[in-house]
C-alpha cells in the first residue's frame, strides 16, 4: 500500500458562530474567532489517497490529476472566500478546520479517479491543524 | 552596525478596494481581492531594528521587549481582525500588503526603546511578501 | 474520527549520561551528546488529541484549551530549563527525545479535557524526531 | 511503541518514460516529466524506524546509526546522480516517487540494525510527496 | 521605497562543467556536481522589485502580474528542463547558481512593467542560495 | 556584486549571565535566559560570502568550500557545546545572539579563501535572529 499526498494552499476568512446559541454564549465559546467581519488564514491543504501503482505508469494516481481534481471541487471554491457566506457546500456549518476538513472530504470522496481517498489534512496555522480520514 | 529581527504571526481578513473607482474598475484591478465579503491570510511579520550592542547587556534590544511593543501596538490590533473595518490605524487605507507594512511602520517607529526601527517585513501567503524601510 | 493537532516549541539543554555505565562506555554511547555541561535544542512538539466534533462547537478540543494544558503541564515545566537537572518529572530519565516524549505523554494523558491523547511527535532537530501513541 | 525518524537529502534528476509504450503514449502520460535530457529535483526522505526504548540507552535505534545506514545505502548511490542511468538499484525501474520510495525500502529493509523499518517518505517537491509502508 | 518579492519554484538539472578545461580538471573542480548525466535540484526563485506604492492601486507592482512576468519569461523556459541542453538563455553558460541567477537577471530586466528589478535570490538547496543585484 | 550564502545548524547550550552585575540584577535583565545550568537552542547560521563571479568556475566561492571553513573554524567548535564553558573563542563573553555573531564574524573574516566576507545571520529561534555585517 502507497500513500501519494498533494499540498494546496488557499487563503479564506471565516467567523466561528453558532446561531443556535446567543451571543454572550459565541463570544464566550469562540473569543476572538467570533469577530463579527470575521477573521483569516492561509489554509494548507493535504489531500491523500491510498492505493497501488499502476504498472503502467508507476502512479498510484498521477499527481497533476489530483492537483487538477482538488484544484476544481476545492480551492477554487474556497480561495479568496469568506466560508459563511461565499461557499455553497459550506452553508449552514459552522467553519471549524474540522468542519472544513470534513466537508473537503465530501467534496473529494468520490471525485478520485485512481486509488481512493485516505486522509484530508488542513492546516489553520502553522501550530494548529486536524486531520479527517473518514467516518470508519 | 547589528540588525535584530522578531517575527510575529497574525491571522486578519481584508479587501482590496479604492473607493475613488467604480466596482467594475475595482474588479478589473483587484479581481479576486475584491471579494465582497473579503477574505484572509497568516499575516507572517518581522520587525528588524538595528543599532549596537549594549555593552552591559550584550542586546541591541531584548527581544523580549521587542515581542512585547510589538504585540502592544500591532498584533493585538490586527490578530483575528477584519483590517478594512476593525483597525483605527487602518481606517481609510486600502489594506495592500504595502499599505499594511507602512502602516505598521508608523505604528512602531516612535515606539522603539532602544536602537532603531530599520525594516518591516510582511509576508501575505508563502510567495509574496513586502518591505518597508521607511521613507528614505 | 478527527484528529487535532497543536504544536508548541521549548529551548532546553540535555545531556545523555547513563549513571549505570562508565564514563568511557557513556562516551562510546553517546558520543558528543555525553558532553559534560550539555548542549541544547529548540524542541517541537506536537501533541494529537482524537475524537469526534462537539456538535454544538465544531470542535473536538478548542485549540486554545489545548494549548493551555500543554502550556501549563509541559511547556512552563521545560522551557528555559536543563532536562537533566531542571525538571521534576524528568528526574532521573535519560533526556533522550525517545523518553522525552514518554514523559510529556504521562504528563499530558489525563488533563485532556475532551477527545482522547493520541500522539506525542517531539522534533529535536530538523532532521531527528519521534513519536509515541501510548503503550498499546 | 515509538516511532523515530531521520530525515535525510539528495539532489538528482530523472525521466519519466515507460518503454513498453511508444514515444507518443510517454508523452501523453508524463508530459513534461517525460523531457529526453531529464528533469530533477532536491528529494527529501524520511525513514521511520519502530521499536521499544533500549533500558541502557533510552533509544530505539541510535539516530546517527540510522543516518549512516541511510547515508552508506541510499544517499551516496542517489545524490548528484541520474536515477535512470547512474544507479545499480534503480535499473529498469520507472523512476516516480513511489517507485523511488519502494526501492529505497528494498535497499534499507534488512540493513536496520535495532527496530523495525516502518515507513519511507519521500517528498518530490513541496508540494507532492508519498509514503511506503511495506507490503502488507 | 518599498520592496516587493514573488517566489516562484522550477525542477531542473544540471551538470556543472567548462568545456575550456580537460574531464581531469572539471572532475577536480566540479566534484559530484560533473557528474555526466547531472543531477537535479527544486530551485527556489525570489524576484524583489523596488518602487513606490501606487496611489490608486496601493501596490508597487501587482504581484499576479510580476508572477506572470516570471513564468512567462523565466519558468516556462527551466521548469522541468535540463538547464545544460534546453534552455536557448543558457546556452554556453556554465550553470552555477550564480550564473542562472545573472541570466534571469537579464531575462526579466526590461520585462518588469511597474517598479524597477532589484534583485533576484536562487536558493539551490535548503542550504545554498545566491543573490543578484546587477551590475552596479 | 553577488552574494553567495551556506546555511549550517548547530546545537548548543548558553546561559545569560554578566558577572560585573549582582545575581538580582542577571535575574531581572535574562529572567529565564539566566536560568543556572542554561538551556539550549539549535542554532541556524547564514554566512554570507560577497564577490564576483570566477570566470573559470563561475563561482563567487565554491559553497563546498565555504561549508568546511565553517565547519572547521565555527561548527565542530559550538556544535553540542556550552557555549559558557566549552568554546575557546567565546571565552569571557555573554552569549547573546548578538556577541556569538560578532564572535563567529572574528573566526572566519581571514579564513575566506575568495570574496570577501558580507554577512553572519544567526537565528536563535524560528522567532528570533540577528545579522552582523562588521564593523563599518
Amino acid at each position: 500500500m502507497l500513500y501519494v499526498t498533494r499540498r494546496e494552499v488557499f487563503s479564506a476568512s471565516h467567523r466561528l458562530h453558532n446561531p443556535d446559541l446567543s451571543q454572550k454564549e459565541n463570544e464566550e465559546l469562540f473569543d476572538k474567532c467570533n469577530n463579527y467581519y470575521g477573521h483569516g488564514h492561509n489554509y494548507v491543504l493535504e489531500v491523500i489517497v491510498a492505493g497501488k501503482p499502476n504498472p503502467q505508469t508507476g502512479y498510484v494516481i498521477d499527481l497533476k490529476v489530483l492537483r487538477d481534481i482538488i484544484r476544481e471541487h476545492v480551492i477554487k471554491k474556497l480561495d479568496h472566500k469568506h466560508l459563511n457566506y461565499d461557499v455553497d457546500f459550506m452553508k449552514g456549518i459552522n467553519p471549524t478546520a474540522e468542519n472544513i476538513a470534513i466537508a473537503i472530504w465530501d467534496q473529494l470522496e468520490d471525485k478520485i479517479s485512481e486509488g481512493k481517498l485516505y486522509s484530508v489534512k488542513l492546516y489553520e496555522t502553522e501550530n494548529n491543524y486536524v486531520e479527517f480520514k473518514g467516518e470508519n
